[in-house]
């Protein structure tokens, strides 16, 4: 077969949308000036996308790890392992992982202030005081995310991510016991319980807390877990394809996705997954990593904040700055490669959330047999000749159209 | 519903393809000259056919087994019982079929020729010296195949088809002992190192090869086998569907894919499987079979030879024979009949093997929906207003077309 080239998928999270009434009718992408998303669209295959299935709302995760060529039906059971291999936590598959807030309770867990003041430092030192206990023989890894949040991570026999959270979810409420939601969690429920139970009796006096109080700041003194989900054990990316693949993004949650699924995670300097996001270094680390990866992996993040801002007008500046990212990847990149354009959900501004609608897709690059769309968007890309596939068919396109793929039969 | 039509499927394997630089960015299809084919796409309905799945890169076994109704991924075990099949041998469910070399080993048992010199002649004198006997209770079939080749049927209780081959795959390694790759396949493992010593103790010393070493000739002094599949227990089309069905095909694998659905085969003088093979004769055969049967399957392999050459001019001559050919079938078939036009996968002449990306379709007949598709080739048909489907859809969409499909629901 031919020569084995280079993966490119850039994801543009939320990107897809719908008439927007104050863009008289038209989507952000159909009113942007993206020169570079044209000329892929039109020197490519065009067609529609939905990341899971017709019609299904998908979540970041739950897209991404369709898009990796997983079924997140079969082993998605929350957003906990994600966020916490996202924060860098060599999760296994097993483990169980939850999401946690850093909060303020009175002496009675009454919670006064869910995130503890939205804490934004030394969260790593009050971190550490947690990380590392055994229970029940379960061994408790625990760390720091953004601001007030974080991740705890259970590792040991016998556990299980059905459990109610210890969050109330709503402050003046006291801090619930967890509860097992099937006879297999008992052991989850207390290990989760306890280590409640230990954080307060930890945090409440630690030297971070102190200072807090004497600044008249909010102690975060408890940590309130909350959306166990438990590590699948799948096979990496890497393995099931035989192939190198490198993420790029600014978001724990997608870093976390790509972690499980087996990609290595590039950081670059300036992708904040924000708005501000340094697009450019984006693309100049994808230029880098087609060099040396058989598959990249670029999220922004930036059309999807937009989209859940409603903020139509800033997500035409948005798509425009990605825009130019792309034509920085186009005019350097070094390797031979084959490139996909889309989205993993689209965020409509006129909903401000998720919907199920599918994401224009354009693939791009040697072998595509190309077809009459001019333009990327959410209406042109629907008469491509790729016709409307599901998120979990664009890696074995990809894998084909770059003879990596092996033969089923003869 | 309307009187009952025939259904003719034409398969020209791998006719799809890729752009194509020797014929300016265009496939072969689109630069044939292919008037019936492009009647078809303008008074049929079109669309694309990802004959597996969406990128999966079929084999013409697999795929014709999708396209006759079946799940490749839960039937498919290796090639052996298509190819027992397709030379004859009556093969029945839970048969272990695996395909063999006649080769020339030394007294060490090291194989010096796997393929016995190319031996042509006479293989049917030394199969039959092997055919029929009986290991630890297993029925041994034997039978030879083209040139070098044969194929070995055990049959009995108990086997399994998870065996390492006794090919070695190479000259100056000496034949390889059969193992079980699991507990179960102990027996099977035992009876095929058994008959592979038998064959060397029977050819050895039989006339064939005593003439062959006096001419100076390899002698066919072992069989060696690989490739162990098991012949799955399916219903035949024709109980399936309640329909008749013919095979019109010149290759041995498609035979015996289309012997194991249940469709008879239809031998056609000069319908080689090769690049001379006698077209008009296959259209003629063709004409007549639409009086007698409810479908009939044609198999045309030549396009797929030339993009395993790389041959783009040699595919597009090949491509304007298959049109007259098909113009013969409508300008002499007596039945109301409803044709589908299709590829089995696409074998791009760029990439010299089977790819992943989809493959046109046409039906035409009564009752079918006429979109804007003017042209029959990759591009075109991918507006049309079939969509996309899969090999498996198709089937059905015939039957119910033909009014045989029983309703589901009421």
């Amino acid at each position: 077969m031919a020569d084995l080239g280079k993966m490119l998928i850039v994801i543009c999270d939320g990107l897809g949308d719908r008439p927007a009434k104050e863009l008289k009718g038209k989507t952000p992408l159909q009113v942007a000036k993206k020169p570079t998303m044209n000329k892929i669209a039109r020197e490519g295959i065009c067609g529609m996308m939905y990341p899971i299935d017709v019609g299904v709302r998908a979540g970041s995760d739950t897209s991404h790890l369709a898009i990796l060529g997983y079924d997140p039906y079969k082993l998605y059971t929350g957003r906990g392992p994600y966020e916490a291999a996202g924060v860098g936590l060599e999760v296994r598959g097993g483990d169980v992982a939850l999401r946690c807030n850093f909060s303020t309770v009175d002496d009675n867990l009454v919670v006064e202030d869910r995130r503890a003041g939205r804490i934004k430092e030394r969260t790593d030192e009050i971190a550490k005081a947690l990380d590392g206990m055994e229970i029940e023989g379960v061994k408790v890894l625990f760390k720091e995310s953004v601001e007030h949040r974080a991740v705890l991570v259970l590792r040991g026999d016998g556990l299980s991510p059905y459990i109610t959270d210890a969050d109330p979810h709503g402050e003046g409420r006291k801090v619930s016991e967890v509860k097992a939601l099937k006879p297999e969690a008992e052991l989850t429920a207390r290990v989760v319980n306890q280590f409640v139970k230990e954080s307060y009796r930890i945090l409440k006096e630690h030297p971070v807390n102190r200072d807090r109080v004497s600044a008249g700041l909010p102690p975060a003194n408890i940590v309130l877990p909350r959306g166990a989900g438990i590590v699948p054990h799948i096979p990496k990316v890497g393995d099931l394809y035989h192939i190198k693949g490198a993420a790029i993004t600014g978001i724990a949650l997608v870093k976390g996705v790509c972690r499980v699924a087996g990609l290595d995670i590039i950081e670059v300097k300036g992708a904040t997954g924000g708005l501000d996001t340094n697009m450019m270094a984006k693309a100049e680390a994808v230029v880098k990593a087609l060099d040396n990866y058989d598959l990249v992996f670029l999220n922004i993040k930036a059309p999807d904040i937009c989209g859940h801002d409603g903020n139509a007008g800033e997500k035409v500046k948005v798509i425009e700055r990605i825009d130019a990212a792309l034509a920085h990847i186009l005019n350097n990149a070094n390797q031979n490669y084959v490139m996909a354009l889309t989205a993993d959900h689209t965020t409509p501004v006129s909903v401000k959330d998720h919907t199920g609608d599918a994401v224009p897709l354009s693939i791009r690059g040697e072998g595509v047999r190309k077809d009459a769309v001019r333009t990327f968007d959410e209406i042109a890309c629907a008469r491509g000749g790729l016709g409307t596939i599901l998120g979990k068919n664009l890696l074995p396109l990809l894998l084909q159209l770059t003879a990596r793929s092996e033969k089923f039969g003869s």
